[in-house]
């Protein structure tokens, strides 16, 4: 499919747009939205972008019933020129084939459904908002939609990517949060959907997260599901600690979802030669790390806060209270250095930028 | 609320119901739908029987990212008399709202549902098919409506009913089937989701069925996600071992689904004075029983199939073949006593009939 294929139907009068300083998150949408279906014979066809609209699906469609969906999220930046610029959205595409797989959904093509992210974020671009911190976060995502009460794949989908201003994801922005280590609930294991970024896994969550709320605590520290030991990640951050000298984060495992951060904080740390190192780490060796003076910071990975400095661990009945509840110095660099590339205000050495304005004087 | 709270919007005219004698699962609904929204401050509000339409949903709705959903599954069965009635529905609300509450979902008032329900039923009885082994599936579920774009409960809710005239859920009917256990995937874990029925842990399913479907299996035999030793369940089903006289069926762990026909199962043998235990078992356990020609029978029990027998299980590179691949005497016996009580062919000693025609005279 080519970039002709993209049918347009913009809308006639945008509504308004929320004032920069004052956004949430994932509660305003722009105008517009790209849509493209599924179905056999032929395959993902009917490209288009249109208005923003409410969805008309049948009260049997699968995705209501069995949970068949998978998504991304990632974020346009504007650069202090005024360009749109997207942070490795290669990487969620094929994260996203990857989820497809794993929940199998028809494979999208990677090419093509990029090139629909930046012309709708071209066409939407006065939507990108330009105060610190601020961006417009895409949220690509398939849904299963065949009329169907059975369980097996279904076979028909829709692909839809829409789009929201957002302000900091964390009020508290780069300040350190609280969280508590899940000792009851488990998030998905080993054979499971870990791996994949599907629906279920976020419902399976929420349980745990508002048991912890209650107490004060951003989220929960998952742990393995089969000897309850060994550290997995945050509800929607991976997590790496310091501890003496030397940053660990728990290795790639099946059911740990793969960070493009965690994959560009590791980047960089090897850059500046800080050592980094992909193992499994267990919660215990992370106590005695602490109680030893060894844990040096603790800190969140993902694209909706960049880095979320952990100040409190709270594990049964100890409280890990790391670096005197301050953002450690490697976390500070690392915020630094991601959101100065991702805004491009620094070199980007990477070749992680992908501009959008290279095409937002096309067709559209 | 009481039975006159709900609004009744019938539609002009009625669909074309399929031949009793060629009905499929789940592909056909009928005329109308009961829906109930829930918001803040109102809680469940609005309950209404409207004709079967699509629904108008924002693309941010929860249901579509977070798979924060529940569902349930039961049947209304036409008696020699002409009367439509239900089996053990109070037991299918309980679970929607134990469900519920794994999911973070506020509650429904049983009662309500329950009357909601017959009411439903009532105004499509002569949808209700009348040939051996078909019955009117009846699927009520929650979605998470709330049009935002972060990892939290909704706020927003619609709890849907919808109807659908069936055939045997296997096409093969009682006749035995072949099921292959999964030694890679898990559908869940204790600590997971796998005690509610709700989208993620069907979505987790269907890799692993979809690879097995293949070789002609009907479904997998889940193991447990810790060790991957101790039996579970079948995709849809409950499921029973007769081992030298006496049947035994995992006991409920928490990853387990407690299905109403596997409750009905057990009530049944106890009646019988058939030894019952529910207690761990493992693969390894059934598999020495084959061997020692100790294995007598292996079904499965749920309310699509009600008793599925399996001829055929297949361990690694082992094949049991179970009762020479046919159906066992007590497996044919649960089936049907279930099954004539349920048509309501035979005496109902246990108080598991709801009819629903007492009510069908009423406001509508
Ligand atoms: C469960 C989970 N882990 C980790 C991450 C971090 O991934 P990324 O850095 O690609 O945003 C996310 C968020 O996307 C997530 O949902
Ligand atoms: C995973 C699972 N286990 C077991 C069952 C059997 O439950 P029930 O007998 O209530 O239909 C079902 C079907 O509903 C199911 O989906």
């Amino acid at each position: 499919m080519g970039n002709n294929s993209i049918q347009v139907n913009l809308c006639s009068t945008g509504k308004e747009k929320p004032e920069s300083d004052q956004l949430q998150f994932g509660r305003v949408f722009t105008d517009h939205m790209f849509i493209m279906d599924y179905s056999q014979p032929e395959g993902w066809h009917d490209a288009r972008i249109v208005p923003y609209q409410p969805l008309t699906i049948d009260p049997s469609s699968m995705v209501f019933h069995y949970g068949q969906t998978v998504f991304e999220g990632l974020k346009a930046y504007l650069s202090p020129e005024g360009d749109a610029q997207l942070f490795r959205p290669e990487k969620n595409l094929e994260r996203l084939n990857r989820s497809n797989d794993r929940l199998c959904i028809p494979p999208i093509d990677e090419d093509f459904a990029l090139e629909a992210i930046k012309r709708l974020v071209a066409l939407e671009k006065e939507w990108i908002p330009d105060s610190e911190g601020t961006s417009l976060y895409i949220r690509p995502f398939i849904i299963s939609t065949e009329p169907y009460l059975g369980v097996a794949p279904s076979q028909q989908y829709k692909f839809i990517v829409i789009l929201s201003p957002v302000g900091a994801y964390y009020k508290e922005g780069i300040n350190p949060v609280k969280i508590a280590v899940e000792n009851n609930f488990v998030r998905t294991v080993t054979g499971g959907t870990g791996e994949a970024k599907t629906g279920g896994n976020y419902a399976a969550s929420l349980k745990a997260q508002e048991l912890v709320a209650n107490s004060g605590y951003a989220q929960v520290l998952w742990l393995d599901g089969i000897e309850r030991k060994y550290i997995e990640e945050v509800g929607s951050m991976n997590v790496f600690f310091k501890i003496n000298g030397e940053v660990v984060t728990p290795a790639l495992n099946g059911s740990i979802l793969e960070g493009v951060t965690r994959n560009s904080v590791i980047q960089l740390l090897k850059h500046w030669n800080i050592p980094i190192i992909e193992r499994k780490v267990s919660m215990e060796e992370v106590y005695q790390a602490y109680k030893d003076g060894l844990l040096e910071e603790a800190f969140g990975a993902g694209t909706a806060a960049v880095i979320s400095p952990i100040g409190q661990l709270t594990w049964k009945l100890e409280h890990l209270f790391i670096n005197n509840g301050k953002t450690g110095e490697i976390a500070k660099k690392l915020y630094d250095t991601l959101t100065e590339i991702q805004y491009g205000k620094q070199e980007d050495p990477f070749g992680w930028i992908e501009k959008v304005k290279e095409i937002s004087n096309s067709t559209i």
